[in-house]
């Protein structure tokens, strides 16, 4: 904590507070009148309340961020297959990432077992399966998450995503069973939730979530769609609809659109919901990217992915105006996806620093709202140091070559075509050139 | 190393090989056929060659990337005084970082004692100095960055920068015992060279470099200036000529500018040592930011620094262009400042890897130019696994509202001006709000 | 015509082609293959066909362009109150433009008559009624649209707009008395068709196609809506029903919005009618700007309108597009409104050559798709003579500082607002200060 | 006049007056206070006071805008020959665009004699000069724009611009005998000044300064050259010093460039002629179009040349900012290019307004700085109706997918290259599909 911290005012602008909000009183917080998390502390108390819990009282529960995109960029995972197997070959960078989104204020420690199905693993080449098998990479994971978890007072949730298995038109029976093998590590390692997320097709999810809901912990479920709803054209209230019947606890989006599109999707799962009259908690984690631009697809349609999404990566104040958006619609599990780096998620932890009572570890390290630049040694830049500044600012792009929307790849390709059967080996030179060819003939890029 | 890692084609097309390219040959290697660099084996060797070594024969020194802004996104350093106190604090947060650097290809750690002078230690209420000391801030950045120097291959800079006495008017004596404190440090750890860096003026980098001589070690020098030259009006390549004459062995320029600047003020110094006969090592270490709309003074005056410069990061094709360029014109030190993260460092050590004669560790996980894609399980991304698509891709920024450049704050305020005066006590509310008033007026921004 | 014409080639690739393309065969007319059209040789034939038996044959009807807009840019509409007393004031200027249009390629010459009614003339200290008259204002416009028609084979239309008694509350008696004092006019000078444009709010457009039926003329009538409907809520698809029904034979929209959204509308319009069982000829005549970002109210909501539209200007190739994709929803009337100069309106004529049979006179200064530059002096402009070329331009606007979207004024003022009542006398200085004020507090802006 | 114009303040904030502005008194005139300009009255004063006359004691000649645009629009001029037949085919058009002009307070009609060299008027299968004889379009050129300018205080002057001979490397008996053909019409209709304008090569304008001061009146040239110098490698200030030394009474630059690049130009004019202790009145024609982009070729090089320039297209208010701008320079022959639309005019004339003394004819339909919108019928546009909101406004493309910047074509063919070599004959099918492989070539566009 630093020793004299500036005001932290948590009021925002009307035109900035969105849907309904219910923010308008002032109220002033010095972040040492704040109760801090147990973070560091004694976080390994006994007694842990669980998510269900947490949510049934009105707690705001903040999940991770993005542990692909960031680790990527760390260098310990590969674009292409995206699969978690640092666990095991640099657990040491695996749990330092974790820390941060800790620190940062996250009270869920995601195991990072993404794409951590056996079929995923031994897919066009990607030998890690064979090489260190996906039990010991689930297992690994666990560990790492629980090591880290217990640093705090955050719980760890086991997750499971959609497979090439089902792309490739395998029976409910063959992808459940996917499923299971992950299932047992973490029954094995008694994490505290489940989560079955990045699901295109909510047939999929609701089979993730029936294997799931066999261990008796509670199950939050978040598909990778958008307004338009999932691949095979339900609805995203429907969608809503038939994961709570399946059995999920909490229901909600993550990953393939921003943060502004992934809420309307959340309004229309949440409307769906109500015309139902069924009930469920929200969750939602978007990608820390603006993605205006997308079709149905969402971002990895668009050229730019997932080298060239530089210019769209959110600031922080995009990320405040996002927490209290999604707070406001009603979501009390909120995180993030893709893009998701630690300050983005102290950047919701900040935002909602009032209604959670606390401030974030990691805003030792952060006075609100730009409060730090008060200690610059340039005077132009000490004046900026202010929430109406930041909040009004439009940031330049700095690229004058570049334009604001891209036309998104539009394949058409759906479950069931013959691109999308996943194969063991390495895509071979022909086979890329067969898709070299057609990008040419269908998206119109010349190479 | 993948099993069967994607043809490594180091081939630019004509148009973005730039400046004087000497590389027309076509060549091939597989990462398989490299030699990798002893990361993580058996660095610690005696025999470590040292930096002038390196340099006269022609061998490609790749720096590492920008430790505070990294360190801030992770939660561990303060926006504003932007001040290393982490390596006590949180050693395992900079030790990562290094790793990370080493493994992306860094042949040089710096020791994280960036503004790590004791006038900045206790600065306008940052009371490091007081709370930590000076010297131990900068004892634990030498053992962090010589820990991580010997899993490989890497040698050790010490580094200092600009201090606040010199922009409040402090004597060359005063000014050159703040920066005699940082190097007795130094000299007790041993690093293997040192660095003045991120100096606004030539004249205060001259008494860093005095300073640093003593050590009997190789220095290196960077100013932080553009084309236009250095806030006292002095030309880049009298500039060069000046810190030649002073003793350094290595000059160029660091941050303030993206990498297309840089390398414009980088001939401009190039021919000003031509010009004077003189013979120096060339170094540069950019922004990985798009800065093209930036004045005299560089990013700071941009509206957006520093907590919204997201739009304006450099994608990792950018950086391979960029290694290009800065070798292409006769640069043998390259790195990185603000902005670099792992990725750009890699992708700096990718571009180069058949003028080095090996790949970074870290490209275990990268195949050259997006051949990792070839494992994407959708077919349109398998389509984007090759060198034309990345090379030739503009990227869109996603940001409908955003224009492409800003007007830089341009207060007009140098070295002797009252409101560069430092403090060391907290900027006060009313300090803060006369500020407030002046953007008002000078910016013509409205809070 | 050029005594050696490029090719005109009327084929366009698929992706630009729009709406269920029917033109996916090749066909290349030579611009000396076309009849053309009788413009300037023996336009006063006895038998001009009428607008409905054009209409029924499948004839596609090309409207003319906008009047007030492209009047204040040559120096005689004041914009404000847009009204159009030059048709006496300035009469050689109207004419000439209408000229253009007709050599254009427009088959309508629309009365000046745009805000012509008594009320509109006599607004906010508008005292054109008093200085001139009404009745002369519409009388000049009618006779000048005669002259020009009778130079070509082009139909007069004489044409009503919305009232600032409409929305200053005024009821039904009242507004219908001020449409029938311009249609007197109409019946005296014997237009061809009438027409009743730019209405917000489709009860309005009813009342004055009520009045206009009077006539026994053929009506049209086209709102200034999108997608989202009238002012008043009424949905696309209604308001088309209840102008047929109201009497209607040609229904759409026109001004307000670009050519993609005027076109959205009109599919809601057109499935309104089917949905409805009517049958109605379709026109559209939408602004010659780009407004992705406008709300439900149109341009005049975009902070730009109306003296800084420049960057949203449609270029020509723009235009063939919107012809095209308005002709493949089956629409015969298409025309256009503010920013439709006459090169816009022959770039219709163009597009549609091959399903008109002629090329529009002005075509002798313009091959089609650029084929002009193959007599440019600088041979990198003589490569851009091609189709392929224009067609998949995407052009930069020079403007670095500009965004792409702008955020509408949305002040949520509609009909019935004590600030939408008119008043005769001059707006005074108190009044707009109040306006200032409320700019600040609603908009955002700071003056 | 309107009855009760709003306030004219002539009042500019300081950042926007550009250099060394010396307007910083604020004054009020009415419109109505102002003696306006003999437009329409009895222009025909036996006494017009001549150029130099006027020049010289610091009246501000203000020039007309842009014929080959303005008129290709109108559908009168083919773009790509450019040549200005249409003063026999329409004068009734070109009269009319005479007379914006006029009103909108020019005080210059040039002759539309652009082009009309014998050479260019039959070139590429142009075959005016067969058809109609350029000495016939000369004289008609003069007429028209004599009988204009009598209708006002306005001079004509005679124009004459660079010749394919020139480019196709004629010697300088030949170009000088072409000029010397045009102005033998110029000095039989008794134009009131000559001027030479649009050359590339200085040393072609020397040629047609040498032939116009033969007729004993006051010579003008302005080359279309950046800040870079003319095509030969002749920089600026030295063009300045040769077009005085051969003659010239009145030196610049116009075309090619938008007006902040032509003001660097001229800077650089001037301080060439200061050092060269010459003495000369300076003009200035800039683009009225935004071209940051541009090398030193100019617009023409731009991928968008010239159809698809329209997002680039100045506001009014750009034209305010250019035209104190210039004035501040000390330039007082103020006009426009390429672009420059009757409305930019005004702005000029309204910018200068205080200067001149009077207000041009064409104020009459526009109060200055928006203030017609006072009389809108919408309150928020009402509210626009203020200096402060359009000098402070940056507008919005609407464009998402266009970049701000574009790449020039650099084919770097000039003066002696083959494809620059002229020929009286129709560019051939095979002479523009080698022109099309070249661009697929040298640019990297793909047909």
């Amino acid at each position: 904590m630093t020793s004299s911290p500036p005001l932290y005012k948590n009021v925002r602008s009307q035109q900035s507070a969105g849907v309904g909000t219910q923010c308008t009183a002032e109220f002033t917080v010095r972040a040492s009148d704040l109760e801090m998390p147990p973070v560091g502390k004694d976080g390994k108390s006994a007694a842990k309340r669980g998510l269900l819990e947490r949510l049934s009282s009105g707690e705001v529960i903040i999940g991770d961020g993005g542990f692909v995109f960031a680790l990527e960029k760390r260098g310990y995972v590969k674009a292409g297959p995206w699969t978690p197997e640092a666990t095991i070959e640099h657990p040491e960078a695996v749990r330092q990432l974790h820390r941060e989104f800790l620190r940062a204020g996250s009270t869920v420690m995601q195991t990072f077992t993404f794409y951590a199905s056996e079929d995923k693993l031994e897919n066009r080449g990607n030998y890690v399966e064979q090489k260190f098998s996906g039990q010991k990479v689930n297992e690994a994971a666990c560990d790492i998450a629980r090591e880290v978890a217990d640093e705090g007072d955050a719980l760890v949730a086991g997750g499971v995503s959609q497979t090439p298995s089902y792309l490739s038109c395998k029976s409910e029976t063959e992808v459940k069973a996917i499923f299971r093998k992950q299932l047992d590590v973490f029954i094995k390692k008694n994490v505290d939730f489940m989560l079955a997320e990045y699901f295109e097709h909510v047939e999929e999810a609701e089979w993730a979530v029936h294997v799931l809901k066999e261990s008796g912990k509670p199950v939050g479920a978040t598909l990778c769609i958008g307004p338009e709803g999932d691949l095979s054209g339900v609805s995203a209230g429907d969608c809503a609809v038939r994961l709570v019947k399946a059995g999920a606890d909490i229901v909600g989006v993550n990953c393939h659109f921003d943060p502004a599109t992934c809420l309307k999707t959340m309004k229309l799962m949440k409307e769906g919901l109500e015309a139902a009259k069924l009930k469920a908690h929200l969750m939602v984690q978007p990608l820390a990217l603006h993605t205006p631009d997308c079709n149905k697809q969402g971002f990895i349609d668009l050229p730019e992915f997932p080298f060239a999404l530089e210019p769209r990566i959110a600031t922080r104040w995009d990320t405040h105006k996002y927490a209290r958006d999604a707070y406001n619609l009603g979501i009390r599990y909120i995180g993030g996806c893709c893009g998701f780096e630690p300050y983005h998620i102290r950047a919701i932890a900040e935002e909602l620093a009032a209604e959670r009572g606390f401030l974030p570890k990691a805003s030792e390290k952060h006075d609100a709202w730009g409060g730090g630049l008060a200690m610059h040694t340039k005077p132009w830049v000490r004046a900026r140091a202010q929430q109406a500044y930041w909040e009004k600012l439009i940031p330049a792009t700095g690229r004058p070559y570049s334009a604001s929307f891209s036309k998104p790849d539009s394949w058409g390709v759906t479950k069931g075509d013959k691109d999308l059967m996943q194969q063991r080996e390495v895509t071979t030179e022909n086979q890329l050139k067969e898709m070299f060819e057609k990008q040419k003939n269908v998206t119109g890029l010349v190479a």
